[in-house]
């Protein structure tokens, strides 16, 4: 059978069952003020008032809370609050109860323990979440985003994830997809009046809408860079001679005497790491042994070490000494990094503060080049203002306004869906037949449904859900 | 000026301010599902209703839920879920706020300073249950008995924490001294009278009331043994010959294979400690390597080390092997354990399952002694009962249903208010004048006031409050 496109709308059939009550302890393990129990399901009121002392919780109406104690027969488990959802006005939609107790492992051993005895089922990591999207309260994209949220570090990898939890990027996709759904719908019309030979669908209308919607899915993509960027920070590698002052520029950087300083050159030997964030972007600076044929075993141990880092960097700074460097060492030097392609190099002139004009004016007008006195702390801000640069991803800007994909499993999903695109405009330039377009446009929405898991299917959810903690 | 009785019942100066609104994070920090920050204070509403995108908690009901956003100016913070108690229905007697947020260390300190900015202070350990406690939600023993209550982990000091918090140990406690303070009264009556000469209260009474006072606080003193116990557990030292079985007995009492086991002995040099959790008190056994005269260097320390334990234990485990020792033997290694006074030794015979009928019958009848075999596990179960018996104090039993002390300063106070009572005693079968029997008198009630904190003083709450976690 032929799929229609009412099965793109459809969640593929999931097993996971609905219909028993989960447990889990929601708030970080260990002691603390306040521990939070969260039970979801239909028996989430009714277990709790076998065990909760104080009014009975199935008389009371929904976002309440109640003061008792936990009993187990006669046995005080302890005082608590519990707060009562009726659903569908709760995270899962269903009833939920949160029992708010002592921060105390072995309460929370205890309560846990009473009410799976009771019939409960503690639940698996995401599951409460998982139940959210099955119910409908939010797409797969925005579930995603709520572990993103509580991973995120900084304020940038924070926006990004807020506005996708909130659903911008599921609306982006939302209008992306209905824009494609019109015109497939014409096409599968063509298909069904079979031998006739009609056509609906306008074929100029239809590649200009793919060659927009192409271009939507392109900015997307391109803004996973600096949403990889966002999620995990920018490595970058501090390289440079000898007493460049690479340590001298970390510690500046980080704010902090974070590396040893000595006027010795080879003071650092181990790489020494530490992240900074520069206007919501982490940036995790290396600091490495200066560059240089050495004799001593540990020393030369390390400047192997750069070289290695060097392969693996995201960016590179090359710090050099302006006074006792000429451009034409400068540009050997940065040559002989072997800093792969696609990895950007910045030069950076170290100790302007004693460099006499012409040696300054010998680099100035260097293009990738910033001159700086680390020690003074001038052209500090120059330099971040070169890497964030370094970062930026054309026609995206950084303040988490516009959408920024930072998920791996949504890119993919996006990079099929412009190949499918790109096989549906093919199709149209030579002519092909309707068959051959709708087949190619229903991958591209099956793609694109993915994301947002209109298309999903169990082992997917799970790989999803497994990645959150227990209780969320 | 004399105190009077009305004093007792005053709590001291007590600088600390209740006008201002404080907050903390409430739960463990870390990445979670959820993150309770919380607020309590005369400002609590005001200030959430400032952040909060939602309806306005001003004109909510306590003891309620509700839905939405936590916004700095434009830039939300999260989507969180506000719990509203309007004092004095709230931990605190305060207005209180409990925002529940994604369990993100980024939002909980966005959250925290957006507060903070707007004038709420960062709370001190403990500060919501000191208000709690200054407020009059409940006495001092019991605000003790909450951080007790988060830090039990067994079922005895969590059944014996929360009695106490829910104010058995205090009702007690007040029971007491509600007896003194009637003939207090009546001794300062008399003083009142001054030359006069008179006797409103009945001595013979007053020494039948102090006698059954003084029994009632020396059972709670003789209770702190088993509290501290219950609190700390029981450290109690395995020593014996090499190759008596002691890292079997350790591996049977843990039930996991916690110490390497090998025929050849000498095979445990370190010190390999564990708990476990016997009808709810813990036993924290120590492992220890064999006595014997030793060349080996490692060894002989651990054997010198054993010996070290076996001073600082509060229970031994003298294990033996019943073939290989007579009870001459057995006597003569007891005696050179040079166990303290006060420190019981219980000797333990193993390996009852190969040993012959003489064998075993040299040692069944020995008081204090098990048999067991502990590679079988028989007499296992015997020798836990004979572990408890050696900690179970007269009088007592460990099921928490009777009051248990278990703070070092709750025992000071029963202490001093004991040695206070005598003073009365002996002043009273001395014929001592009224005005000294009334000042001993005061004292024993002071000492008893003290516990409950209907005496105290800012030294005294900070230095019980800073013990407390942050956010409770």
């Amino acid at each position: 059978m032929r799929p229609t496109l009412s099965s793109f709308a459809a969640v593929a059939a999931l097993p996971t069952s609905l219909s028993d009550t989960i447990v889990a302890l929601s708030t970080p393990p260990g002691a603390g003020a306040i521990a939070l129990v969260r039970l979801s399901g239909p028996e989430a009121i009714r277990l709790t008032d076998e065990v909760f002392a104080g009014k009975p919780l199935r008389n009371q109406p929904g976002h309440t809370l109640h003061y008792g104690t936990i009993r187990d027969g006669e046995r005080i488990i302890d005082e608590v609050v519990v707060s009562l959802y009726r659903g569908p006005h709760s995270y899962t939609r269903e009833d939920v109860v949160e029992i708010s107790t002592h921060g105390s492992d072995y309460i929370v051993q205890e309560l846990l323990g009473l009410l799976t005895r009771r019939g409960a089922r503690l639940a698996e990591a995401g599951e409460f979440t998982k139940r959210a999207f099955l119910h409908g309260a939010f797409d797969l994209a925005q579930a995603e985003a709520v572990a993103d949220l509580i991973a995120a570090d900084s304020a940038l990898s924070h926006q990004v994830a807020l506005r996708q939890m909130r659903g911008g990027f599921s609306q982006e996709l939302q209008n992306l997809r209905g824009r494609l759904v019109q015109f497939a719908a014409l096409l599968e019309l063509e298909l069904d009046f079979g031998e006739e030979d009609v056509e609906f669908a306008d074929r100029t209308g239809l590649v200009q809408l793919l060659q927009e919607v192409q271009a939507l899915v392109r900015r997307l993509l391109r803004s996973f860079e600096l949403g990889n960027v966002i999620k995990h920070g920018v490595t970058t590698v501090i390289a440079g001679r000898p007493n460049a002052g690479k340590s001298t520029l970390l510690n500046a950087l980080l704010n902090e005497e974070r590396a040893i300083v000595s006027d010795i050159a080879g003071t650092t030997r181990d790489l020494i790491e530490d992240e900074v964030s520069i206007e919501g972007i982490r940036f995790r600076f290396v600091d490495t042994a200066g560059l240089r044929d050495t004799t001593d075993v540990v020393e030369s141990i390390g400047v192997e070490r750069t070289r290695k880092r060097v392969q693996q960097a995201a960016l590179v700074v090359y710090l050099f000494d302006i006074k006792t460097t000429t451009p034409q060492q400068l540009e050997e030097e940065i040559e002989g990094l072997q800093a792969p392609v696609g990895t950007s190099v910045l030069a950076v002139g170290n100790k302007s503060d004693v460099a006499s004009g012409p040696e300054l004016a010998a680099f100035r007008n260097r293009p990738g080049t910033v001159l700086i006195a680390a020690s003074r702390g001038d052209g500090l801000d120059e330099l971040r203002q070169e890497l964030l640069a370094l970062v930026r991803v054309d026609g995206l800007d950084r303040t988490g306004a516009s959408t920024i994909v930072t998920n791996v499993r949504h890119a993919r999903s996006l990079e099929q869906a412009t190949q499918h695109l790109d096989a549906v405009l093919t199709g149209l330039s030579s002519g092909a037949g309707t068959e051959l377009l709708a087949a190619d446009l229903r991958h591209a929405l099956a793609a694109l449904g993915q994301i947002t898991g209109e298309i999903s299917n169990d082992d997917l959810l799970t790989s999803i859900f497994t990645q959150f903690c227990i209780g969320k």
